[in-house]
């Protein structure tokens, strides 16, 4: 039986899933693979349960899970405790082997994260943060257990989840650059609630009405800016075009957001009032497109060397023209996939999606040195 | 630098574009991986050409796929010998962390395989025939590297291009088995040529003209039947089936091909002509799918514990019912890829896609132990 340590940063949404999966698939791993994942130790933003020897078993991880659900902190559960800082954490919990799994969505890892690489531990991130910052940070987490001064190594870290949820976007990128094969275009949708506001406009609904429909319903962000202006969506090309080696920081990524910087300043109530002074421009462009024979996406577009994400014109009966609703997908077009790219298609988004993803990650590591 | 030595099994198709990629990619692999891919024994089917000491060089590659190109065997190169056995070639020319890659389309292989299994080599296929023999042969193969009696291990070997070429279909189904996500169904087009018959019927074309003008622009195989009957395609739904855990074999796959088999006897100008029995069957079949809002495809399906290849009615609006043309497709409906199945389609043939798919297994593999 071979065992594998998890350190995780982030529960809550997709820590709290992959949590309950691991629980859940204990008995699987350890019969099919001869795996015996051991959690131990699980941190939030200010707490943290650290396994005194052993592991957190599946009592304990319910507890974790109970009390997280009801509204607690890591800090308030019984075995909790302040969380110090993470790179401690790791320091004392990290054994031979161990994974850190970052679920978070910050830049406060970052040292942690590092910290684990440099003693020789694995690392799974579905945050798309440390990526998008500093290139030497990118290039230390990819590039994870190579030996020399390398660009690249398929070793002791995974990234699948940052772009697309739990649909094989990285490892696919990452196989064709590791055969040579040439990539000329990346195009894709990275945000299903981006989807399915260009769906609305594409069935001739206004996008002060669609907005507020998402809103009412949840599919956004509380403050629906943070899905309608692109940033999200941007980190997910940043870190595509640096899969192919380019050497490009967020601020090289053009990002045109569906509603103007004007709004930014705006209470949300206000800014889902002014949202109707945009209708009749992106009506107008619809329009303008389906003239064309062509579709108005919210698109990622990685080519000649530069990177833009915004609302894109594209051939109805391509790929990307005929996906409609929240569905993620990514056209790879190269040397051996053109005319016709090579595509992958599905939810991209999704707390028990993305948790299986990391949790793929995190199998497919115990078997690398 | 690390090393890897390559022990190819087939030159020729798959092998000679595989051997131009290793030249044509060396020095990337050098600058960005640290990895060195060294040639060190290529065999066809009676010869073999080895290494002294050392590798192939490109000189030694290029004056191997020169003489293969103008219609030479092995055996006569000016550095070829005859091929002895298989198991004996791995046994000379294997190494520490050789991989042996299997580019061959014949069972003959797999005594060798299992050697440098044994060995504690890795493998790398593109020949089916390994993984659709015995189910022993198939574990022992896709578990390579595992320590104990495990059923599945993420280890020493990769078989992604036996389906769908070098499309990421076999590290997307392990993925999903990896993580306990329960795989409810697997449909997909898993051949070009069938691709393109059935978009021809779909167009309204007759089946014997499609087969006719696909025969004669080399589309097919010498004998079309090889397309036709379907058992290629049903050797990929086995393999797919297999690797969700399923214990069957050949014999369980359920055939339907295009033609009956009343027609195998007849060579191969009889059976062109023949095919216009078939017309007014598969034009009622089209028409009957149209009045429905669906079409014909053929397609491997994998559920409820049953393998089935051919012609199958899918909604017209589904990924299958919307794809044209000899592009492969496989839809993956799981337990959290549902209603909307997780999609990758793409080029599923060629030399060169399938040897850049053999080539990124290979990379993959410098990095696992």
């Amino acid at each position: 039986m071979q065992t594998l340590s998890i350190i995780l940063f982030g529960v809550g949404g997709v820590g709290n899933a992959l949590l309950r999966q691991i629980m859940e698939q204990r008995e699987f791993h350890r019969a099919e693979y001869g795996l015996a994942l051991r959690v131990v130790a699980v941190c939030d933003s200010n707490g943290a349960v650290i396994a005194d020897s052993g592991e957190l078993d599946n009592a304990v991880l319910g507890s974790i899970l109970a009390h997280k659900e009801s509204g607690g902190r890591l800090r308030t559960h019984a075995q909790g405790g302040p969380q110090g800082d993470l790179v401690g954490i790791v320091d004392i919990a990290g054994r031979d082997g161990a994974v850190v799994v970052d679920c978070t969505a910050s830049d406060a890892t970052v040292p942690a994260l590092l910290f684990a690489l440099d003693r020789g531990y694995k690392v799974v991130l579905a945050n798309k943060v440390p990526l998008t910052v500093d290139l030497d940070v990118y290039h230390a987490i990819t590039r994870a257990g190579a030996t020399g001064d390398f660009t690249r190594h398929l070793g002791r870290s995974r990234w699948e989840t940052t772009v697309g949820a739990g649909l094989p976007v990285i490892v696919t990128l990452n196989r064709l650059v590791a055969s040579g094969d040439s990539v000329a275009r990346i195009a894709g949708t990275f945000s299903g609630t981006l989807g399915y506001v260009m769906t609305g406009l594409q069935q001739g609904k206004l996008l002060s009405e669609i907005v507020r429909e998402a809103y009412d319903l949840g599919y956004t962000e509380p403050d629906p800016r943070d899905d309608l202006g692109g940033v999200d969506v941007a980190r997910k090309a940043l870190i595509l075009a640096r899969g192919l080696g380019w050497k490009l920081n967020m601020r090289d990524v053009t990002i045109e957001g569906l509603y103007p910087p004007s709004m930014d300043e705006l209470s949300v109530p206000a800014f889902l009032e002014a949202v109707s002074q945009l209708d009749a421009d992106f009506q107008e462009r619809v329009q303008q497109a389906a003239a064309e024979g062509k579709v108005l996406r919210f698109a990622a577009l990685v080519e000649d060397g530069h990177c833009r994400v915004g609302p894109t014109v594209v051939d109805a009966d391509s790929p990307l023209g005929r996906l409609s609703g929240t569905d993620n997908l990514i056209e790879l077009t190269t040397r051996w996939y053109t005319p016709n790219p090579l595509v992958v298609q599905g939810r991209g988004a999704g707390v028990d999606a993305t948790a299986a993803g990391v949790l793929s990650d995190i199998v497919e590591l115990a078997f690398v040195e």
